[in-house]
């Protein structure tokens, strides 16, 4: 593997330097090659098919393994719209001048080699290496074993572009030994990557940011509250409710407990069961909830757990302060919201709540790099070094001082 | 330790949201304290040196380790000077609109709690607590054991403060294993620390990066080059030349390796030999180098080799991109520095060269937040992510995104 990681190491010179014309020229023919090579990759795709057949995978897991010209539209479409983003590197972040007229650049450029460890569906494949080189960085890339022929002609395809641009196809890696012990090795060969992300499931994202000696940016868990204020508008309050729950609820970014002020629960609560009850959520609540609406009990498991599903849960609190210790204790640091005209409570919980997003009045569905307008999607990190939040491909760059002298010493 | 650190965290809450007003005030009535209170503090430093005495400890290490009535001011006075920075929280870093009138804003707030790790000198207790302060953040700090009543007496005088303010004492705070074990400890508590800033040897800098899961903001190594190139304006690099290696030796960024171009080393080296000389520098060299002047013979460990001393490797390169791959293998991406007058070599250097900080035609020496203009010290990161090169106080805090909405949903 070193051997490997070396020549994708000597890669990233080569790319980091690339001017962004001629990246966004390359993502374009990238985008065609996929299309015009789809009988190729939904060949290979076959053969993944017909194992994961035979080893009895879900009907869904099946459904994210596969790809027809559809979906390879959709990949080349992707990289059509990176190609289409503003080129990250090089951005001046910072500049100033010093006394002795030494001039300062803090000047965005790659990371270098970035390792993407992801699961099944191998659209992530293209994704992952089209943000990485349109950001100047290289890719190792390691994804589900069930995917690993689709997602090898993709990598080829892809190197194969890169080749025809007299550029070296190791640029857009897959990791060699496509293993756990594979994984176990990369995410410890500091010297020569500089990133890790984990894009999957809980075990996972744990066991990666548990072993690793490389930085990781991870998301690991979304466990997102909405309280709505007892000063709260009662229409915007069940709207955003039952977007933030019901929309999508399988997204990290889905409300998973309700808070309500004590002063307004037996108004607002019983019009909220209506709403939810449309829409077919289960509602969980504490013991004050359920003396005025009918809800299962929700207990201290509930407060912790991440539905992911059309599950509710409900508590009711004295005032803002205890809405705000509740959502401390038990939330992700990912997405909170609170519902309220009062100016005070909306300054209050924006300041003290420490999440990577915090809303006044809008549902927390809303933390998404598309949604924030960051273009193609990176991802949502939940670290709170580096990037945290929703990343677009600016975060796949670091920088360093250009200075700028005429003979200055100290 | 869990349960101290569980008050730390719960101190960091307080500490996040307080006033800049309030935190100057409180930091100038702590120098004002350290110096009330100078006399106890040199008691209990002089704990530490009878220890050290016993020891056998070095008269360099016991020097490092005495306070003074004018150690003490100091360290006050760098309390004062933190005081007087603008305060790096609510910061906002971006900002803008989306289509559907949702209000994003993206503002510095701390990191949390911070774990920093030093050696000897216990002035860094003050420091360090200091800029924590500043910036919003909570401490737990492990200076030496050799300073352990200096660091102790310190950290309660600062604490006091806190109190006398009703803040949490928490908020400053020392490690309560004071050991090795606590250390091993303290660098894998998540849950709790956000940060570890390990400050000292490459052997604890290594431990603590090797064995931490918390994430670690580390100085390793300092290894930085001066590349002449054949159209340096001799006058110039002859002066940077000498100041990059001579004006003070031990730091991490005086430069190890002199890189000359083959076309003008006969021209230079002989009067950088002066030089030189005149500095009491041991020059080595590599053949070429010692055809031209007598030097020591340099060899393949001579280009990895961090002095920390009066001693310089020089070697002759054919041309720009010969030096630029010397700098990239064995250059520890500290600070790098061109000299030439020629354009588009001070541009190809400024690219190529992927360190914190690339010179053109000045000393690497400048590679520090006070002469960058920071002010106060915090560190120079050799890490890509979070911080790179010289870091000031804004580099200790994040951010978060808060939204405004008026009843958004998708």
């Amino acid at each position: 593997m070193e051997k490997v990681l070396q020549k994708v190491k000597e890669a990233s010179k080569k790319i980091a330097t690339l001017k962004g014309g001629i990246k966004d020229k390359i993502l374009l023919q990238m985008a065609d090659e996929l299309e015009n090579k789809s009988s190729e990759i939904i060949k290979e795709n076959e053969k993944d098919l017909l194992y994961a057949e035979k080893a009895n995978l879900s009907t869904a897991l099946m459904d994210r393994l596969l790809l027809n010209e559809k979906r390879i539209e959709n990949m080349a479409n992707a990289l059509r719209e990176i190609a289409s983003l503003k080129n990250p590197v090089g951005r001046v972040l910072e500049g100033w001048e010093l006394p002795n007229g030494l001039r300062i650049e803090k000047t965005a450029i790659p990371i270098g080699v970035i390792g993407i460890i992801y699961e099944s569906r191998p659209n992530v494949t293209s994704d992952a290496a089209g943000l990485c080189f349109k950001s100047g960085n290289v890719c190792i890339l390691k994804g589900g074993k069930e995917a690993e022929h689709s997602n090898r002609v993709i990598a080829k395809i892809l190197g194969e572009v890169l080749e025809e641009n007299n550029l070296p196809k190791e640029a857009i890696s897959l990791l060699p030994d496509y293993s756990r012990e594979g994984v176990a090795k990369l995410i410890k060969m500091d010297k020569f990557v500089d990133l890790i992300i984990p894009r999957g499931g809980e075990g996972l994202v744990r066991y990666v940011s548990e072993n690793a000696t490389v930085p990781v940016v991870k998301h690991d868990k979304g466990l997102c509250h909405t309280y709505i204020h007892k000063d709260a508008d009662f229409e915007k309050a069940i709207k955003i409710a039952i977007n933030a729950k019901c929309q999508r609820p399988g997204v990290c970014n889905a409300m998973e407990t309700l808070i309500v002020d004590e002063e307004i629960a037996d108004k607002i609560l019983p019009l909220l069961k209506i709403e939810f009850i449309k829409n077919e959520t289960i509602l969980k609540g504490d013991e004050f909830v359920s003396e005025l609406i009918e809800v299962e009990k929700a207990n201290e498991e509930d407060w912790n757990t991440e539905y992911l599903a059309n599950i509710l849960s409900i508590k009711v609190v004295e005032n803002i302060d205890e809405a705000i210790s509740h959502i401390q204790k038990y939330g992700s640091g990912h997405s909170e919201a609170i519902i309220t005209e009062n100016y005070s409570a909306s300054e209050k919980f924006l300041n003290e709540i420490d999440a990577a997003c915090v809303y006044v009045n809008a549902s927390t569905r809303f933390t998404d790099g598309g949604e924030f307008g960051f273009g193609a999607e990176v991802g949502i990190s939940t670290n709170k070094l580096h990037a945290r939040g929703p990343m677009g491909i600016n975060d796949l760059t670091t920088y360093k001082f250009k200075i700028y002298g005429e003979g200055q010493v100290r």
